[in-house]
């Protein structure tokens, strides 16, 4: 298997794990509410995120930036909103 | 920066974005409740774990292995959870 299919495949899996956090982005905008949010999961996600982004530059895999980098920028959209929220209530 | 360095940076990702599941896990064992959980979400994430779990058998990175089996084990207990309480009401 060449490099290029092996890339493929990563940013196939890369898709999937990151259109999988959209339907939650996609409920916070349309209600409004990220009450039923817990920040401590996405804060912790967020951190292993952003490692996982610094280790996907050091072993030079696209597919590791790609998702971490999407998914990164999804998740700190669902903690800023989460907090805005909870300061508003 | 060695390998085996790189590969406990990519471990260390690991822990946190698998650890980030943990509370959802805990609280459908502690409420035995699963109806807050949307299946679709888990499902997609759980189809992309399993591709995250080949590319990373094919670049040989036990970081990548180690997250996607412990977190697909988990997202699997969460959507077999969440489809047997649904049977049951």
């Amino acid at each position: 298997m060449t490099d290029l299919q092996i890339e493929i495949i990563g940013l196939i899996a890369a898709t999937f794990t990151t259109i999988a956090f959209i339907p939650q982005v996609h409920k916070i905008c349309k209600k409004r509410d990220a009450s039923g949010v817990s920040i401590t999961m996405y804060v912790i996600m967020f951190i292993g995120i952003c490692i996982w982004l610094c280790y996907g530059i050091l072993i030079d895999s696209i597919a590791v930036i790609t998702a971490n980098g999407v998914s990164g920028i999804l998740q700190m959209f669902i903690i800023i909103f989460a907090f805005i929220h909870r300061k508003k209530n």
